[in-house]
């Protein structure tokens, strides 16, 4: 993981700003950083960041008020933001005149700066790089929390599973070219499922009423698939999975979880690898290149 | 399209037998090969084949005795067998041990000729060839239902449009070599929806619900793009749409929808086109070639 991270991992010379929404993941990605000897400011969204609020050190702001937050980060000397969580409420952008669509989930900022094709939010990106800051990907500051390789919870895949995960991992790897494709759900080399503006919970509750409808095997078994595109780097938005994932893929009636070492992010990870143990589902690592189609 | 068929292309000497389940296509399909000046024997399956059966030259059978339709078709000198149609109805296939979720449209049939993953569906096929039939495609005795190229109805789709098309084919047949992503729906080269198992109309129902939640643009717009794997030739089971597929795509706001000309079968044609008129979606064959990741 050390090498994927590349040059300017981590923090450089300054606190790392973290703009935050909701969810455990903010305030793991600062406990990270800290546990790395590296040093913090961070702002939460109003009525999303509720638990990285509870540090006493977090500042909270409203979408209106984000202007303040980076100027906040400016004056305790941050030159590397990242932004983190989830949002769950439709913010005001009157003020920004941002797609609130677009902004739904933070991280999703982060893909303008690698070619996403929202304009808006390019040049909201451009103007906060432009005031000299750095936008990091969490993968970059916090590679604490990116999924090592092999079992991570109790339960190991069989080889059988682990060829499945090869199998839809190399599916998603052809779609890389076409920025889609971050999960798929695969079932004896039959893909049954792909994600792409749904997102995984979704993608997974599609595949338990395929169950129900007997349109896949109503026996239980497949793995959930995530993987980065081929070559992403970690600074961009990385596939992650949580909890939620994991209730997801238990209610599919799915036998486990392959994500990619090194470049998938792992939330609220003690839960998550409890919740798979207790679901029994396995949950494993595995190296995501040189599958190319 | 002469040159797709391929060798063996339509009836040879006999007449073409035709196992028919639901829908407008089993009906077309005979009178395609009729107005082509070939002989039809049609069976239709009891209480799924309605409209063919109106036919009075055809015969109607229960899953239990498809070993006397085959026989009937033996009897009347068939060598060419086609399956076609829709079964809604889980059929009772305890006397054959075949998988009903398989077989819930019998054009599945033909996957299993050309690699599908399902021993006990080719062991069935293998049976029926082993008697002496040929199992043909849809495409290959009834060419004449394939979609040419350009506007199929009033509207035509403009250059951006065309291009998103063009995007989506191009992902589709990266997803070839692994037998998935038939269709996809694009919203300026942003692939918002592949399908898998869930088939076309499901997933139009999904972009339809992610308009609502405004994951994607709630202002309408995009298109639905249907193809053929790459190299898959007219003897398999080929891409279909028909006035539902229309209604879905309507449903879902979507500007249009582009099909693989040559190589997409359009059920109901004279139904799907007026219904692509009123709704006012452009219905456009677009060539499939040459596309590859």
């Amino acid at each position: 993981m050390g090498a994927a991270a590349g040059e300017g991992a981590a923090t450089g010379s300054g606190p790392v700003g973290v703009i935050a929404g909701g969810g455990m993941l903010p305030l793991e990605v600062a406990e990270a950083i800290e546990a790395a000897g590296g040093r913090v400011v961070v702002a939460g969204i109003d009525g999303e960041a509720d638990l990285v609020l509870r540090r006493p050190d977090a500042r909270s702001f409203r979408w209106g008020q984000i202007g303040g937050a980076i100027d906040l980060m400016a004056s305790r000397g941050v030159h590397d933001l990242v932004f983190v969580g989830t949002i769950t409420r439709r913010p005001d952008f009157r003020s920004l005149r941002l797609d609130a669509g677009t902004l739904r989930r933070l991280p999703r900022i982060l893909q303008a700066l690698v070619g996403g094709d929202d304009g808006v939010v390019r040049k909201v990106l451009k103007l906060i790089e432009a005031e000299g800051f750095h936008v990091r990907g969490i993968g970059e500051v916090a590679p604490a929390l990116l999924a090592a390789e092999g079992p991570l919870g109790r339960l190991g895949a069989d080889d059988d599973q682990i060829e499945d995960a090869r199998f839809a991992m190399a599916a998603l790897a052809a779609l890389g070219p076409y920025d889609v494709g971050q999960a798929a759900v695969v079932m004896q080399r039959r893909i049954v499922a792909l994600e792409a503006a749904e997102g995984t919970d979704r993608m997974l509750a599609r595949v338990a009423e395929l169950r129900q409808l007997g349109r896949v095997s109503t026996k239980g078994g497949g793995v959930l698939v995530k993987r980065a595109k081929p070559g992403q780097d970690l600074r961009t938005e990385l596939p992650t999975i949580g909890p939620a994932t994991v209730a997801a893929a238990a209610a599919a009636k799915l036998a486990g979880i392959v994500i990619e070492a090194g470049r998938t992010i792992i939330a609220d990870r003690q839960e998550t690898i409890a919740q798979a143990d207790r679901a029994g589902l396995f949950l494993v690592g595995l190296p995501g290149e040189g599958d190319a189609a």
